[in-house]
Order: structure tokens, then sequence, then C-alpha cells
């Protein structure tokens, strides 16, 4: 472990790479993943490492999302499980939402890889293994998710997916909350709630807001929702990335 | 191998990827190196993944710079190597520049690596191993050069090149040509040439304009050179990234 000071001016930063090398050493994170986590770093730097107005307001609306669901599902790949394990765990349970590992390059060993390390980081159930289920519309391999979890969720939080599953998932009529960096991306451009963050500032937003909100009475609740505009989100985000502000 | 067919949408991208996989599978690019390809991809995206007009400008000046050096010399990575190995020998025939392999992440192993991969794609003598001089201010390993290399040149292409090491070479009065992408990386604003673009793209468009080039008088050459606003160049490649344009 990298012991990093919290007043490091690039703190986050560093948490960041270290986590990501964390991953790769623990065979969660793939090659795929370290070029992934490259493009991230690039729309962060340009958005100023900072979570701006829309994308909170995002967060809170997501965070929302999860409260109302009949049945919510955090999504986690390689990428996630490294970046933010106990984060995850934390956001799972202040939303009574489910965990299901869900990998662009799925084998067993790496869902079992990283279902331990969420364990280790405080996780209880996990689902993805059982895989009884296809999401319509894709390969075999990209398409399995576990009945009586994606496949069956009313809303479901994919960060950092890929365009195809995203747009999957879409097509299957969920509400689909998107953590992407690039406002521009397929996922971003077909989730309900796309939010313009990095994962490593969004979710333990996400966890504040849900803790906030499941105070308050549900139409109040359901008003955070309706006042959502998905459109100006992603366009205030694109503005931020190409003004630097 | 695989055969991508040139008039794929995608082809120039797919090649990318295919190259750096490959590398990656020789031991030629490392975890930072697959990072920083990501990074490249984004901010290659916003560019619209093509030459500006800035670019292409940039190619030709440092072009020129490597003709009229004394001692010019081709600083090759990681990633320069799995990207554009027989387009970095080509080049270095076109101006008779020398190749040196100087890595962030130094072992004589990697170095040996990327010498074999370079001659397999055409290269002659490669230096890079006798590193018996440094650069000063950079820490031991990072400083390492050949004395009668980089340490001796007087024009340097450092593509894709750290920030550090760029400016400790610039600190030593050498003329320094930069391939990046990103033109607020203080590789770009350390460069004499800043050349925004994708070294897949830029490589072969200098050795273009220095076999041209190499057909005129000196002073022409000279004034290719003279013409050339480096701040110009900058600004003209951060408008293009956030515009979109």
């Amino acid at each position: 472990m990298v012991d990093i000071p919290e007043s490091h001016p690039r703190y986050e930063s560093l948490l960041t790479r270290h986590r990501i090398e964390d991953g790769v050493e623990h065979g969660i994170t793939s090659q795929q993943g370290l070029i992934a986590q490259g493009r991230g770093e690039a729309f962060d730097y340009l958005l100023g490492e900072q979570t701006i107005p829309s994308a909170d307001e995002a967060a809170r609306v997501a965070a929302a999302e999860l409260l109302l669901a009949d049945h919510p599902v955090l999504s986690v790949n390689g990428n996630v499980a490294a970046l933010v394990p106990s984060e995850i765990v934390e956001l799972a349970e202040a939303t009574t939402a489910e965990i299901e590992v869900n990998l662009f390059n799925r084998t067993d060993e790496r869902i079992e890889r990283i279902s331990t390390h969420l364990r280790e980081h405080g996780a209880d159930t996990i689902k993805g293994l059982t895989a009884d289920e296809r999401i319509p519309g894709l390969d075999h391999e990209r398409a399995k998710v576990d009945g009586d979890g994606i496949y069956d969720a009313d809303v479901v939080l994919v960060p950092l997916e890929d365009g195809d599953r995203a747009e999957a998932l879409a097509e299957m009529g969920k509400t689909e909350l998107v953590i992407d960096l690039n406002p521009l991306s397929r996922s971003a451009e077909t989730a309900t709630v796309p939010i313009i963050d990095n994962i490593i500032r969004a979710v333990p937003n996400m966890t504040r807001h849900a803790r906030e909100l499941r105070q308050l009475p549900e139409e109040d609740v359901q008003s955070v929702i309706d006042a959502f505009d998905r459109e100006k989100a992603l366009a205030s985000a694109e503005e931020a990335i190409r003004s630097g502000e």
C-alpha cells in the first residue's frame, strides 16, 4: 500500500493511479481497462478534475432513481472494482441496491477475483456468476447477466460501461444511470441519467445524496427526478470540457 | 497479425490499438504506456482524429530542423516503438538522424527488446544501452543517455515524452521537437517545435516533408524554420480541441 497524504495537491489523481496499478497486480484491471483509464484522465484534465454543478445534480438524480427503484442493481466491472471498491459497497447499502459483476471481457476467474476484492471491501452478496439470462442484441459472452440481477432490474447503474451494452440495456427499457467522463460517448448519450464525472468523485457523491434524500417524503424524491433535464446536463458538461471551465 | 482493410472507417484507430496490444505481448509497452495511450485517444477524439493545418506546418518545421541539424537524434520509448517502428526508421533515414532508445521506466531488458523490435523493422544502429552520460536535473535512472547520442545532439525528437525530461532536455539548450496530443502538456509547452498530432500520422508526415525539403537550398529550409510561431501553433491546437473542429 502507498500512503498518500490527503493534503497532497495531486492526492486524488495519485490515489486513482495507485488503485489502478493495484488492480492490475490483482488481475482485476485489464489492458483495455488501462487504456480506458487514460481516456478518462484526459477528459477529467479538461474538466479541471472537479465535479461540475450539472454532474452534482445528475448524481443527486441518480441517487433518487436508485431510492425509488423496485429493483436497483449496481453493475461493476474491473475498473470500477479497482477504483471504488468500498465506495460502491457504501452506495449499495445507502440505496439497498444489489451489486452484480459484469465484464466486457468476461471470464469466470476474473469475476471471482473481482467478487473477492469487493468482499474484502465489505460487500455481502455479489451477483454475476449465475449468468442464466441474456441481454437481447449482444454477442453471447457480452450478453450474459443474472436472471435475478441486472436482467430483472428496473434501475441499473452502469459506470464506465461500453457503448454497445449501454444501448442494449436501454433497449430493454431500463432506467440507466451512467458515470462517464466523455459526454459525447454512446453510453452517456444513451443514459437516462448521464453523470459526467470521475467515478472516484461521483460514487461517494451519490451516496451522500442518497443519505440526504432518503430522509425526505417519496414525492420530494420524485420531484428531484422530474426536474432533471438530461440534454441540458450533457450540453453543460460538453461546454465545461470545451471551455476548460 | 491482424489484417485490417485500409478502407475500414476506423482503420487508423484499429491499427493503433492492435499495435499497442502487440507491444504489450512483446514486453515493449508498459502499464504506464497503456494509460498514456488512452489519454492520447481522448485528445485525438476531440481533435477529430485528423492532422490539423498547424500540426502539418509544425511537422514540416520539425523536418527542417532535423535536416539542418549537426547531430539529430530521434528518442524512442516503448509506445513509440510499438506504434511506429518502421515509420521511425524511415524518418531517421530521410533525415540522417540517429535513433536512441530512452525509457521512462528504464531496464536494460526493455531497451534490448525495443532495439530488437526496431531492428526487425529495418533499423541499423540503435543507441541507448551505453548510457554513459546524464541529463542534468533528473533522477539517476531517468537521466541516463548515451554520450555520443542524445547527450551530444543539437536537435532531438522526443515523441510522447514525459514533462520532466522534456524540460530537462530544453534546459540543456537543445532544439526540442515534441509530438504530443495534449497542447497543454508540459512537454508541448517546453518544445521548440510542438507537433500536436497523433504519432501514427505525424511521423510519416515528417518523413514526407523531409523528402521534399531536402531537395531545396539550405536557405529555403531555414526560412521554413524562421517563419514558425510556436505560440500560434499551440493556441490553434487548443482551439481545435476545444471547438471540436
